[in-house]
């Protein structure tokens, strides 16, 4: 493989660790806290982890270890979607376990959970694991999306831990990933099999959080990639001065992302799904907010802007969640009829005959190309597919009506001349900015912490993560109390709770009290991009979202 | 203005200067070379440029300065598109102006060339100035696509000239900037009006250069950046292990931005429009090329991949301008009788009919939807739009037909899921990295040396720039030197020639010579963000173009 210069860097970058994970291996203590319970439904889960349920929270400090010595086996799963600093947990994981005794082996599941099933792993030397320091990517063994949710995955599970000796399996995920390693952990409780689970908390999506968990890992630099990218475009808008760029970036479930970018770069326009929902706007509405934007800077002779939208904005629109299910519904009724219509002017009057009037209205709204989409690019059960909408492509053009409208109403009289971008691949494998490098080390190095103390069904948890790292927490919570029963796929499940953006929290007020200015004046920010070195004013800081939640 | 950490960390940059031209002003001498001449169709040239053509190649040098002193009043205009470093042109050559004389004064006319017609400018200070330094953008004075070229223009130019006391103006442009540069230097002169004109390279598309242009302003940050998200693509390619990924950057009459980001992070592919040009390669042998890589990795396990694609790259392809211009030819003379033409069906048909069966052949394995653009969607003046096709779309969709070919044919056994990119607007604002923070730099200081010294109609030019920044050599050459005579709008005019892709250079020697081996194996290489601080081998590194070319 051939090195970029600023991967070889990369290699000598040494991650910080909190103070009391910093000492040798022998002198960090578990102090056990509060016994725990979960955030809802206790008496229904406690049921379901009759024997990881209410466990204590843990956290280390300077001390003798107490903890029984053995050979530690373990392996090690990336889970999901990538994120930045999944490296650099394997390679905090494997430090501390090689610390802790030289024949301790460390386990690399490939491609994902399958791996465990599959029996396919590699095992990590000095060398293959010095190839991945402070690198992005999730290359060091492959992710997958495979769910770890059945017994008889389980039992495979615990037969291939059996073979090879395996003490711990460390499983680096999201919410879903993090739920079913609480499951495998209480399996393999009640099977004795003696092997302990333990979840670290990833995802750049940002809804892994709680009252324990500060922020998932990659968040921070996905959101400085984008940042950086939405910076420049500003820069470039605003130099230029006759584009309105509209920018989606990824986030189907929250909109943390979005609302991270726009606090790093103040855009005219940013919005949010939870909003949406929470106020009930329709997409006409919507187009409103933006189109009012555009107006008043036109009225200052300012022909050019910036939106962010996050990418699952329409999921969250009542109306048009409201027209998804009735479109469904149709479809599994009068499916035949439907098809038997050649001409989309035919298709389009059975539309007007069998939706709602409220429905069809929606639907009249969108663009032709939408429409014609939405009707005929069904997914194999016939259900529309409404993530294959390019959200900033249909706002762009409800905003192109509404101005249509206005010019013809005297209240306009500016040019719109939109380009659109999607950001999110360009971020899910950057080279982890110091925050996430030294937090997914910090993770990976506690993580072996909660195995050598024998602790299973928890999360590596660090924290006090806005402060300066050798101030930083590091712990572990029982992955129940993070928990409450949620309706999935039609059976009530014990689940995570995903966090959505709080209209109340900190990040949110910050962002709605300026943003009536930002939509008129040009108050543009720009980030650049992330940088490694130099003052660690702009080398270490992290999100603007954690900042102002720590604030409160 | 909010500002970030960076930008703040960016203000206090101290950029670098070539040796020659640290010293103080008064130990600047200027040393005349040889005479020049054009590049080609000498005398044609020279009669145009009577006053101007001919002149000596200038080199700074330490002694001391023998210029006549006088109060400077210069003007400086951004032309055309943004590019990284434009703004620290303006800070070199406001901080030499300022060091040459207290008096001195630098106005910067608003919104590009229009400014100056327009009598529209506003006079640096510190304080102003010190807001720009070592950022992106072109937010400082605006910049506009206006083209100073005609007499009308040029007495406009001059009355407002005259009107502020201005002895020189400096035109921040791309090609054809500069060449109207040399037109209005030549008009000064023989209105014998006094005031000088000199021209500095800027393009992030790398199109301006040659013997004595080692590279335009802005390529390297551009190139930089699209660089960073390239190789974060193929990290997450790497490790999905899902999708190929098809990636347009700018550059629509050349590619050498798409060379200069294979030379970095060495994807799959990288078409070059040149080379199909050259070897005459239709959009089917184009399909065929990434379709073998596709096929040959899939072969291996391997079903991802990335994919780079010049931005002008169907306007290189022979068959499809051959198609364009009997469309335009068609539309022109037969436009009635198709316009009467109601259903697809039918104006598929009347394509069948006009169209030579080589063009029809071309149109007919085109998308549907893009078939359909070309026909429906034309310019004002009934021409087809070229410039609208989203050639990554198209390529996917060719590459599918062929490689469900090669499955009928059994050839090919694999999973093809694409996605697609484009990074324009992304690059052309980034805070310039520390070379084009320097070069530009170095380039406005030594343009004012030009001016002091009395030439006019020179570029300001800057050279050994794969050396570090004090081994720089800083002078100034006629912009006639450069000229040559082409066919522009109908007309034979004297312009710059615009520097393509040589597939004999050394750049694409060294793309070509492995590109087989990258076609098949994964071969990525990851550049990471641009950094500004840190190990001089990480930040101040220069493009691989400029080193292969240098190296020869």
């Amino acid at each position: 493989m051939e090195l970029s210069p600023l991967q070889k860097a990369r290699y000598e970058y040494r991650p910080k660790l909190p103070e009391m994970l910093k000492d040798d291996i022998g002198n960090i203590k578990a102090v056990e806290g509060r016994n725990t319970q979960s955030v809802s439904d206790q008496e229904e889960i406690e049921k379901l982890f009759p024997n990881t349920y209410g466990m204590k929270e843990v956290a280390f400090a300077k001390g003798e270890n107490h903890a029984e010595k053995k050979r530690q086996v373990v392996g090690v799963i990336l889970s999901g979607g990538q994120a930045p600093g999944g490296h650099n947990v394997v390679t905090g994981l494997y430090d501390a376990l090689k610390k802790a005794g030289k024949d301790n082996v460390l386990l690399g599941f490939k491609n994902g959970p399958s791996g465990l099933l599959e029996d396919n792993f590699i095992e990590f030397d000095d060398k293959y694991i010095d190839c991945y320091r402070n690198t992005g990517g999730f290359d060091i063994i492959g992710s997958g999306r495979t769910k770890l949710e059945t017994e008889e995955q389980f039992a495979v599970a615990a037969e291939v831990c059996k073979k090879h000796g395996i003490t711990a399996i460390v499983i680096i995920g999201g919410d879903d990933s993090n739920t079913n390693a609480a499951v495998l952990a209480e399996y393999f409780a009640k099977m004795k099999t003696g092997v302990q689970v333990i979840g670290c908390p990833k995802t750049i999506d940002g809804d892994l959080k709680n009252d324990v968990i500060e922020i998932s890992f990659g968040f921070d630099t996905a959101c400085k990639t984008y940042s950086e990218l939405i910076g420049n475009i500003e820069r470039d808008a605003n130099s230029a001065k006759k584009y309105w760029h509209f920018i989606k970036v990824m986030g189907r479930s929250a909109s943390h992302i979005a609302l991270e970018c726009a606090l790093e770069t103040q855009p005219n326009v940013c919005l949010i799904s939870e909003e949406v929902e929470e106020k009930k706007m329709s997409l006409s509405a919507i187009a409103d907010q933006v189109a009012s934007s555009v107006a008043a800077r036109s009225a200052k002779g300012d022909n050019f802007g910036v939106v962010i939208i996050p990418e699952g904005l329409i999921e969250f629109v009542p109306e048009v969640k409201k027209l998804i299910g009735e479109l469904n519904d149709l479809m599994a009724i009068k499916e035949k009829e439907f098809n038997a219509l050649d001409v989309w002017e035919d298709k389009y009057a059975f539309m007007q005959k069998n939706l709602s009037s409220e429905s069809f209205a929606v639907f009249s709204i969108l663009p032709l190309d939408i429409e014609k989409q939405l009707l005929m690019d069904r997914d194999p059960h016939g259900n529309v597919q409404v993530s294959r909408i390019e959200t900033e492509k249909l706002i762009i053009s409800l905003v192109e009506a509404k101005l249509k409208k206005m010019k013809a109403e005297g209240k306009y009289n500016g040019k719109f001349s939109a380009l659109n971008h999607f950001f999110g691949y360009e971020g899910r494998c950057a080279f982890p900015s110091n925050f996430d490098a030294d937090y997914c080390y910090s993770l990976g190095y506690n993580a072996f912490m909660l195995i050598s103390y024998g602790y299973t069904g928890y999360l590596s948890t660090i924290t006090n993560l806005s402060k300066p790292a050798t101030e930083w927490k590091a712990g572990g919570i029982p992955i129940t109390k993070m928990m409450n029963m949620e309706q999935r796929h039609g059976a009530k499940k014990p689940v995570i709770r995903k966090a959505l953006v709080e209209l109340g929290g900190a990040p949110f007020r910050y962002f709605s009290e300026r943003r009536e200015k930002w939509a008129v004046e040009t108050c543009y920010t720009f980030p650049g991009a992330i940088q490694y070195y130099g003052p660690a004013s702009v080398c270490d800081i992290t999100t603007k979202t954690l900042a102002l939640e720590q604030e409160k």
